[in-house]
């Protein structure tokens, strides 16, 4: 309940990463991330689902020593719910910083996940804090809050062909692409996070790359994070079989032929 | 009255199953939701109405001694109705969580019902708790809740072509595949629930395999619970020609052409 | 003004039926119906406007001496108008029942009138109170309630082409058809409610069935309720003719043609 | 400001008709709307704009004494509107009557002019007050409110093909048609309503007869009211001529070839 | 902050015409208005933007001594920003008058500007208060409002094809039509409100003019208050060419063909 | 905190410019946006995003004494998000203005960026404000607010094919045009804001050009505020080729032939 009181000691207490998060890279990303921060620069990071921007992020926040602000993006967001709303109680009104306001008032790193999904005049409002004013205007407290010297922002979504953001959001932001990790980056990674012996790790990673090749959209679908997961109940002592269908053909697809066809790989890798 | 005011003792109390609930396993589905949720891997059942996946978490939940909070999505949804909100009385504001947010911060089954008439967006709240953070924000509180230990999430939908949960949503979900009962599952599942003689069970089984064979709408929704309610009518002394007319017939659908397809069914198992 | 305080005695004292409301049954409908009710199988009623339905319900809850609950349902319902909301006095929010919780909480019939015009989302609050469960998890008052035993559901709504109600919310009820009384009992009900002598009645009775037959809209939109109203002015005193152009003719259609063919019939018969 | 206090001694002063309002009929619609009074039927009025509906309700609620309530319908019509809503003051919240319910509780005429531009679902609400319970539920007050012994509903619209009623609403009014004036009644009117001499107000209705004819738009847009009006300006001094440009030539449209139509004609009767 | 206050001693004080508004009129539409305001009519002004309608209605007010409420009508406006609305404050509730009902109640013209703008049915509300029964029920306050008597309303559009008033709105109005001043009056008009000399204020106009016959579109954008901003720049020491250039040919349009076209105009002028 | 008690010292203190912004006339500008200031025109910038119009205003606003409060339009903007609202608090409803009531309350520049985006009717609240009346109807503070002597008004845009203006709101601005400044002050501006070495900076305008002849949407894409990012990471230390992908390539487009085509000019430049 401390944390609704919103207690003036640490503002931030709830978003400091705790520990180290683990993260691998795959190339100059960590430096890259540093350089544009030195420079406070809007990052926007490119890439699909489940390949590990937000680990990144996590793992950024961690190695500055930034509390982390994370928002999901939706279409349904409204600009109250990044720059914060009153409250009423006995005293009367009562402003609450949202998200993007607290990180910014406070000195946090401030991540929008799924920036695309959201309604592009609810982005508007990043314009005045993603440029080199780094204020908010929170009109509805007839407030201009100048960022701390410390707050960073970053973006994330995934391409997809016929949607963008509008040229003045984007302009605004330094960009990087990601993209899944090689394979043997996948295996290390299982055997990391679901703890997995590395000749399982490898069956596994084999099994979803040849299931990616079947089509495009196998191949944006099967994530990491599918893997894992799979990995996890095969170390938790259930038959690999079985685990590759709970978590990676039943997850994967309703339709029937895509269901097959992923069965039958997983049939030949594990009779 | 009490519960009302959300007695601290035991905010779960109204949600804990009191007795064992009827369930007939078909699989090692049993054993398959204990494996994930040993990893508190969140869950998704995919099955047509009726089949029993309701019945089968109130199961779960019972076995496991969790308290189990459903609810059921609806396309007027809001993050709201799912994270809670601040209510107004004498001392000013309060927060009262949601059922999501109950079931996250005092450690229940959460089970969120025909997850697929809920708007896309509004999902996105679910992806921080379904991932490895397990964590929620509550936006309009200014809090990061971290979920309970025993805190697990179950969702269900019945696939149908052309809609399907967002990539980011789906790929977070371990995933079981439900189907209606084979015929002596039925059977044994009106003889108990209904109270009547397997001689009645079984007649009433055969008229509606014969019906489901009409066409693939009548076999999705000839469900396992009209037929208990026209088992139920049966026992309860109406004529069971009466009972197929009101439960089966005219309950499964308006269609003149349909209605005489089933009722000729019925008239010629019940004459 | 007394009524607004919502008196703790009877909080269902303005819907108890207080007078026995005339019904002449067609057939079984009132033993189907009391078989329902008491396994307390949720209950459909299908049939076009005016032809009975709503009285048959009036009839059954003082039948049963149960209260009565009626709600008109529409396009623009919320959940919060079937299930309630917190209202702002002096000491704070105070919860105020809404139709369903109020009949559910103290046992009243609710009567959903018009089921098929509420949008299907707004429905699905209905699904845990309408399957074994009995319950209505009040997300807004953070309350499960359990429904009353005497506690009875019952829905109505006039079956149209293209138009039909989700299977999830459509296979929780046991449905009952009914149709446009025969002309006997439609002689019957003029001579009862608008006081006609048989004669009168035979031959407005004589007008409608001519006027139902120029196509299927006719059948459908010359309701009883208007064969009564046409009554009641002849037997008010109104010329036959022109209560026929009043509560016939004008009130069946604006659309020239169709005035000018019921208008023929009624000069034919009404010289 | 003492309206606002909505005095207990006469809730109704203000819709009280001070004077009989002047009305001229064209047949037995006085005779008619008091047989349908005397039974307390609902009575629905069709005709074009400016042709009477709303004098005549006038002139029908000063005869039988009841105080007058109008509504006057629009799209944006919400059933609060109707119904009434809570009032926030020191003392916690108060109930304020809509229109609907006011003339409902003491026993008004209620009069909801241009029905068919509200939304067919906004007028379910009137569905139990227009049958022969005459009551009206109030779920946000929580409160059954059976109709006051005089209170009667009357509504009016302009019928327009491919716009209706829904079958169940429009089943429980009686009907009665109206037409603009014949051409005596015309006259009559312009010399009682804009104090023109006889022979000023048959060249003016002469006029708009021949402009009528013109084509069916100018039928039905160039109403009694417009006469009147142009009428008025006459006695008031300003030159024929001139008084028909501002009150029948600019008034009647903005589209050049009619504006010029309609002039030609004035200008051959007001050389 | 006075003004937040709304004195009593005059609540139109803010709406008093302070000074005689320089207007020159082009007929005999100063006399035609005093002729509808001494029967009260409401007024329609018709005519393209900047023709001078608004300081019509000003000297208008000015000349017969009435304070002037304007209101800019949208798409957006609700009736409560027409009719005034509650608002909360220590002692409960307390109704705030619209500048709608402001008008009416204490006698001042009302001018709705772009009455075209607003949704069909948020001008419902004027139908009593534009008929003769000049009454304004204000449905939230539960009050009849009868306009006092020297209230006037009047309403002004710029009439375009394809959009019109509704039927029941257009005929409760007496409408003018108003044009673009003639040549010498825009001469007169840029030397008495420019300041300009008078060979400068015709060769300015002599711009506009060619500038209008170019095509349709450009007579009606070319307005008054852009040749009167254009000369106010001159008089105040731009360069003609300049002036023309950020007035005119920028200020017109954004399409670089009709920039061009426009632009070789003033160049021809202003060489 | 201070600055949402709004102190009445200074309520526009947020919003002074603290230091002179570094801006490079590349014309007449700042003399013309000083006459229109000394006739108190509204003024409409045109221009591409990121071709200096902000900082332009920004400028003005520092030579001219005047605090700059800025509004980045939106499509979600309503008229109460400029013009103000009611807060609750202890004392009962405080006003509290927006940002273009405050401006023009005390003597702002109140500057409207990307005013196209905002719809049409939202707009309709600058008319009066924007012609010789100068005042701001505030309908629901019940006040008629005469604007500051000192405040001006000066809104931006991107013009695009297909958007603009409505003609009432278009005419009531003198405007000017704007375009990405010439090679020159390009490379200028990257020394001063960027800190580059003139060759490096010489280069980078050369990929920029030649980028920007790729295509007409590359034209309008690459922003100097792209250009001065890029050159802020290779002043921070960042190897220019990836300097360049990043704030050039990756930032610009997610089309992977437009990135290619964008990477092949970077890798010819910085082999």
């Amino acid at each position: 309940m401390s944390a609704v009181l919103q207690a003036p000691a640490d503002p931030l207490a709830d978003w400091r990463v705790a520990a180290e998060p683990y993260y691998r890279p795959v190339g100059d990303e960590v430096a890259q991330f540093q350089d544009a921060y030195a420079l406070r620069l809007p990052l926007l990071l490119k890439g699909p689902p489940g390949c590990g921007k937000t680990r990144f992020v996590e793992h950024m926040a961690w190695t500055l020593g930034l509390p982390l602000v994370t928002v999901a993006c939706h279409e349904d967001m409204a600009a109250g719910d990044l720059l914060g709303r009153w409250l009423i109680d006995a005293d009367g009104t009562r402003w609450q910083d949202g998200p993007l306001s607290l990180a910014a008032r406070h000195g946090a790193l401030c991540y929008l996940d799924e920036l695309i999904e959201a309604r592009p005049d609810a982005l508007t409002v990043l314009h005045p804090l993603a440029d080199t004013r780094r204020v908010l205007p929170l009109e509805r407290n007839g407030e201009l809050l100048a960022a701390h010297p410390r707050f960073q922002l970053v973006v994330s979504y995934n391409p997809q062909p016929g949607r963008d953001l509008r040229p003045a959001t984007r302009q605004r932001f330094v960009a990087m692409a990601f993209e899944a990790p090689p394979v043997p980056a996948q295996v290390a990674i299982l055997v990391h996070e679901a703890g997995l012996e590395p000749e399982q790790a490898m069956r596994l990673v084999g099994l979803a790359e040849r299931a990616r090749a079947l089509d495009e959209g196998a191949q944006a679908a099967l994530s990491m994070r599918m893997l894992v997961r799979a990995g996890q109940l095969m170390a938790g002592g259930m038959q690999a079989r079985v685990a590759c269908e709970l978590a990676l053909v039943q997850a994967w697809s309703d339709q029937p032929e895509r269901v097959q066809a992923l069965r039958a790989l997983a049939d030949a890798l594990y009779p």
